[in-house]
């Protein structure tokens, strides 16, 4: 018999007993946080067109995409992230719609990346999109309903951290630096590497305080306090105003009791290119990677034709489910499945009694006696 | 704006409000039918090693899968069913145990047809594996299992129809068929071609009486009674042997009150190769095709060097949701999305509101009054 046959591709497997059950269990008390907060469930396909995953919408590198072709020849990419398919949708049936539209979706996100990452090349994602809000409401919602569906899983020690990529682009814009220079930092600080951005500040002949105030972007995380700080150091109105911006959200978090699990990190810089205003990540022990990631994306629904700002988040299940074991968090379990045999004459009675124990909501196997001990 | 940037490739599709939650609906459902009869669920990857449905396994033509490839080079393929990926995981973590297994599994399954034949490429599933029970029991729970999760989700009018393949070979190893022939006549019978099975059985120089009860076969289908007339038709002892086990079958299915829903069909002989006993197909009014197929498959298991008996059944969401629409069930659905809005002064206010009912289990949304008039 091939290898191949017993086993899966690697970075992709196979989910059952306890484990399963256990992820069953964080899926649906998630959706219900999603549920509560009034957002709709919709289903996207699990490929489509390559042209929703390509580069000008900007998520995830094409050779990190499953591609393949469909029978007329179309580039299909099983999908790598929902949110470019969410904003499909929402651009195709609602282009119309004025009023503000609450997705929610769940499935699994594929990712072709090298064997030698020992990354999960198939996760399930779950998360919210808000369509059609501009308001700091909007994004204390989103962030809000991350606490309360991470509390609703059973987890209790954890951090969302929240920037703001406007802050950063008005420092560049004062600098007067170029796109290209501004990509180039943007990476240097995000991946937290202090010296290259230094190096790359030289080069390009940035001039001090610029310079300065650049590098420090990096280091600018903390309490609300730390937002301060940051202000006191811009005089750009841009950056002040995703400072205060930041200042505004922060109260209305707390009136949503979510402010102890906050803080902030004005080098926190996604890759992704459509975070236009506030970017957030929620960080948990035990897992190096955020376990939600999310931000407002006001210019994404343009690409498809719906002129609408919009702020989600997607929380990873699997990331989730490994904070949640390596914390030693208890799930409640199903109820064990109830066994009753049956031996040569009295089946009729024992299936009556697992029937029975059934219409009561209780699960019941009815096996017969040598079966059960493995005869 | 390119126009595959708004639709989604053909045969695959968007799902949402009203449509969606009837799906939820039913996925609920049906998920509770298999959690009563015992059924432990189980998660297996979108896409596995081509070998897993190639040919000798049996299941969907090669051309019908969507292949591609790996970093390694390797051929993956989107999982066109579920059952061979449950013998792998059967074989792979349970293969000594002697124990009889049970799985239920939910997922999308996809299969590249043609656009001309219109059907969807991508259609969710759920089902269940009674793995290491060879008794007729085990088949009567299956089938039991499919009446009763049919009626959960509403369906009131519908019928399992229910073959035995080993009726047919006993036929054709008493007239003498080599394997081709075999092959070729099932399909003229599965496809209800009566006169191609005429002439295909003429070209063969098959000689009466085998060639006219090859022929009946085709029209052997009722209730119980048709059964007594196709036994009274042969006299080798596999096809007895399978006349025999059908009417036991119908006896237990009598015990779980299931009777009602079912018929024989003797001609109904599946092109997957995987089935060696009883087979069934579930049809209602408004969809052609069969809302849910199962089986017997007692020899795939050792495919994946595991040696037990198997008996299954895979149901189709989204016939099931065809039927229910074109029968126009009504399906309850859950409570309306409390909208609460907020004004210049009261945003505390109406939030502590929509967070008390969010407490109470009840969803709700707050938006400010502009928003919510599309302002």
């Amino acid at each position: 018999m091939s290898k191949q046959l017993l086993h899966t591709p690697e970075g992709v497997r196979d989910i059952y007993g306890g484990e399963y059950a256990r992820k069953l269990y964080v899926e649906n008390r998630l959706h219900e946080s999603l549920r509560l907060y009034g957002y709709e469930d919709i289903q996207t396909p699990t490929f489509e067109f390559f042209d929703v995953f390509s580069r000008e919408i900007g998520t995830t590198p094409s050779k990190e995409l499953y591609k393949f072709f469909d029978k007329e020849g179309n580039t299909l990419v099983l999908r790598p992230d929902f949110t470019p398919s969410i904003a499909r949708c929402a651009a195709k049936y609602f282009c119309e719609e004025q009023v503000p539209l609450r997705f929610s979706y769940m499935g699994n996100t594929f990712t072709n990346t090298s064997n030698l990452q020992g990354k999960l090349k198939e996760v399930t994602q779950m998360g919210a999109e808000l369509i059609g809000e501009p308001c700091v409401e909007a994004d204390a919602e989103l962030i809000s309903l991350v606490v309360h569906a991470l509390l609703g899983v059973g987890l209790k020690r954890f951090q969302v951290s929240i920037g703001e990529v406007e802050y950063f682009k008005g420092l560049c814009e004062e600098a007067g630096l170029d796109e290209e220079t501004e990509m180039d930092l943007r990476a240097c600080i995000s991946g937290k590497n202090y010296f290259a951005a230094q190096e790359l500040l030289e080069e390009r002949n940035v001039a001090d305080p610029y310079r300065e105030r650049l590098l420090k972007v990096a280091n600018m995380f903390g309490d609300m306090c730390s937002l301060d700080e940051a202000k006191a150091m811009v005089d750009n109105p841009r950056s002040l105003r995703a400072i205060e911006r930041l200042q505004k959200l922060y109260e209305v978090l707390e009136l949503y009791g979510a402010a102890d699990y906050i803080s902030f990190d004005l080098g926190m810089l996604s890759k992704y290119r459509y975070y236009t205003g506030v970017i957030f990540k929620a960080y948990t022990y035990g897992v190096g990677e955020a376990i939600v990631k999310g931000g407002r994306y006001d210019r994404l629904l343009h690409q498809f034709g719906k002129e609408a700002p919009a702020v989600g988040f997607c929380a990873v299940v699997d990331s989730i489910m490994e904070a949640l074991s390596r914390q030693k968090v208890e799930l409640p379990l199903p109820e064990a499945v109830r066994i009753v045999t049956y031996g040569a004459d009295n089946y009729q009675e024992k299936l009556a009694e697992v029937q029975a124990l059934r219409r009561q909501g209780i699960a019941a196997v009815l096996t017969g006696e040598a079966a059960a001990l493995g005869d």
